[in-house]
């Protein structure tokens, strides 16, 4: 294993990155707001594009409003390190942003030792992983894969009514112009560090995780109908309460997830109609969020809530209507890149182990395209998107060492 | 039993002044949304004012916009009937309403019929029963017999941020004058006719409801605190969903008041944070509103709360605070009243039965200060507080009668 304090000076120019970022956004909650095609994320993305030219990357904004920086040695396709500058509101340090600065300091320490690549090696800063602003996920990397994004996503508007077409123009870019940023052509492989935002490498105490794919997600809404009746008129039995038949539909939900092991079920929203403290509720809706490593794990979870939600309108005397909000396919990782990622892993002497990724990345959108790869670095109490998100500045320096063996090796 | 056509032919004019009543602050969803001291609302005050004139009342709108239509025969104390104009959003067209148009109709009989009242009868159109706009329930009859009106619901504004004072204003009504308007001490008793807003006189075929007492309430606002994760990224087991927790609570909550029998428990709004459909909540609240007809009803239905959150957060892992957002003691209507109201039921041929009003009423209010009583009408399958709300003309005729025999009994 490296000697920790000799990791932690070599990782200095990195951290002192990571918190001049932190100027970017700071808001009152203590974490961190950049969201798509903002003021404060396009200040972000300036900043690292000055500190991508001062080691000696060629930079470039693309139509898709994508940060590129590109050390063009060697001949052919490129070895992409990508990940996101933006965040969700009040979001965390670490999420995105760890992974295109610390793709920069391997930039610098491969310049540094004299490394020659054999292939480009870009850098890259993803718009609008988080989709937040607009509901558009994973803009970015749609267009830069060469996805066609539907003309609608332009009309979308944020909270304060502004549509994404209008916020585009803010950064100088045309929505019709953002099939230009198409670059998947270019592309040889790709790897993101990302902190987990998960438990997993601290509960078990490894150092680094090597993601063998990326979970599968299926977005729910669910509304359950009975009858709206006054709170205080209506004897107990004989109610058709659309709460309590949610209440009845998330405990079974969470106990068929827990006793099934292949699939998570969450329940993060609700809502009920009329809504007043005296009103039975007439109407409930409610998001399912379903996630799991397969399909059958996926179609599992989806079985399920239609077997619950059958089971309480039979017992409740409700109806039920389901939408799907979200579909998005399990998507697995290359598995030569994850056997690089693993051998640079324990050339640095750290432990690690393969796992899944139950939030959605960047590398899902280049997985069907070219060999990608992700690395997690460890989140303090698995908090991810909260002003609370933490990673030790020791698991940022082995997620740093890591990352500049595995460049060497796919850049050799 | 009085014969149903003759009844009907009796109530035209009753009839007829519920539809014209149907023009003020009728909206799309087919109900009514007249608000305190909205414009809709004082159109409609002045309409039934102009209709108690027709019918030989002496009419003043007070000091907390209370309309009074006095007929000024006999000696002493007033025999009031009162109810309310006021509605709450899309509300519908029979709660409140019915009472104040069929004390003006028990007038035009009694005078039509030579009858000579021993004491004044007054009939009332209370002031913001509902209390939806500015949360001040039952303003006008707490002015009407003279609590003091804490200032600081002057202040109180509504979702158009507008203040109760500045809206008492285009009533031409000062805040600061309210206290004028309580008048309780010239009154000798008060009966209120109300849609019952319940299912049970219509399920079980009774003509008319004598209400006994009307139920106590407790509100409260319950938040459960967990802690806040990705949906994706953090495994089922060791959660600490908050929603989870309330949708045990919930559930649990509603099977301990069937088992009561003697308690009533309704979760009628839920919110969580963060909210979004990819967070576990870190925290839940939710309205618990609770009612029983007696003291040690309502307190063991707050026993079974406490009992229940402790054992969720026990479980789940949550941490729970409570705030009692209202509580209004049982209050017991005047038997001897009720008595009256009874013989008036019989007198009319009609089927009735003694019962608690699950909901508030104005008659809670004067209740501790004069004998006070209440006689229900069916409501069709129980709704109130929605556009669906139904009596049929039949049963206005049968409450009409009644509540007629029961003034000639009180005013004799």
């Amino acid at each position: 294993m490296a000697d920790a304090d000799q990791l932690r000076r070599e990782t200095r120019e990195l951290l002192e990155d990571l918190a001049a970022l932190d100027r970017f956004g700071r808001d009152d909650s203590g974490g961190f707001t950049r969201l798509a095609w903002s003021q404060e994320l396009l200040d972000s993305v300036h900043w690292a594009a000055g500190r991508m030219r001062e080691a000696g990357l060629a930079t470039e904004i693309d139509a898709a409003g994508n940060l590129i920086g590109r050390w063009e040695e060697g001949e052919g396709k490129a070895v992409v390190i990508g990940s996101h500058l933006d965040t969700v509101t009040a979001g965390g340090r670490f999420d995105g942003a760890l992974g295109v600065l610390t793709g920069l300091e391997v930039v610098r320490r491969l310049r540094a030792e004299g490394f020659r690549p054999c292939r480009p090696i870009w850098v890259v800063a993803f718009m609008d992983e988080e989709g937040e602003r607009f509901n558009s996920v994973m803009l970015g990397s749609r267009a830069f894969v060469g996805e066609d994004v539907p003309a609608d996503e332009m009309e979308r508007t944020d909270a304060d009514r502004v549509r994404m077409g209008d916020a585009m123009r803010n950064w100088d870019r045309e929505f019709s112009q953002i099939s230009a940023a198409k670059r998947i052509q270019d592309v040889h492989c790709y790897v993101e560090l990302h902190v987990e935002l998960g438990p997993v490498l601290e509960a078990e105490g490894f150092d680094i995780g090597v993601v063998s794919e990326i979970t599968g997600l299926i977005g729910l809404s669910a509304t359950l109908r009975g009858v709206t009746n006054h709170a205080g008129t209506t004897p107990m039995v004989g109610r058709r309460d659309a709460l309590v038949g949610a209440a009845e539909a998330i405990t079974a939900l969470r106990d068929s997830a827990v006793a099934s092991a292949t699939y998570m079920a969450t329940v993060g929203s609700i809502t009920t109609v009329p809504g007043g403290a005296n009103a039975i509720p007439g109407a409930c809706t409610f998001s399912i969020d379903l996630r799991a490593t397969s399909d059958p794990g996926l179609q599992a979870a989806r079985g399920s809530v239609n077997a619950i939600l059958a089971q309480v309108c039979e017992a409740e005397g409700l109806t039920s209507t389901v939408t799907e909000t979200y579909f998005l396919q399990p998507v697995p990782l290359d598995t030569q890149i994850s056997d690089v990622l693993s051998r640079a892993a324990e050339r640095e002497g750290l432990s690690y182990r393969r796992m899944s990724s139950g939030a959605g990345h960047d590398a899902m959108l280049l997985a069907p395209h070219v060999p990608a790869g992700m690395l997690f670095v460890p989140s303090v109490a698995g908090v991810g998107h909260a002003p609370e998100e933490f990673t030790a500045d020791d698991d940022v320096a082995r997620g740093a060492a890591t990352l500049t063996s595995t460049i060497r090796e796919l850049a050799s």
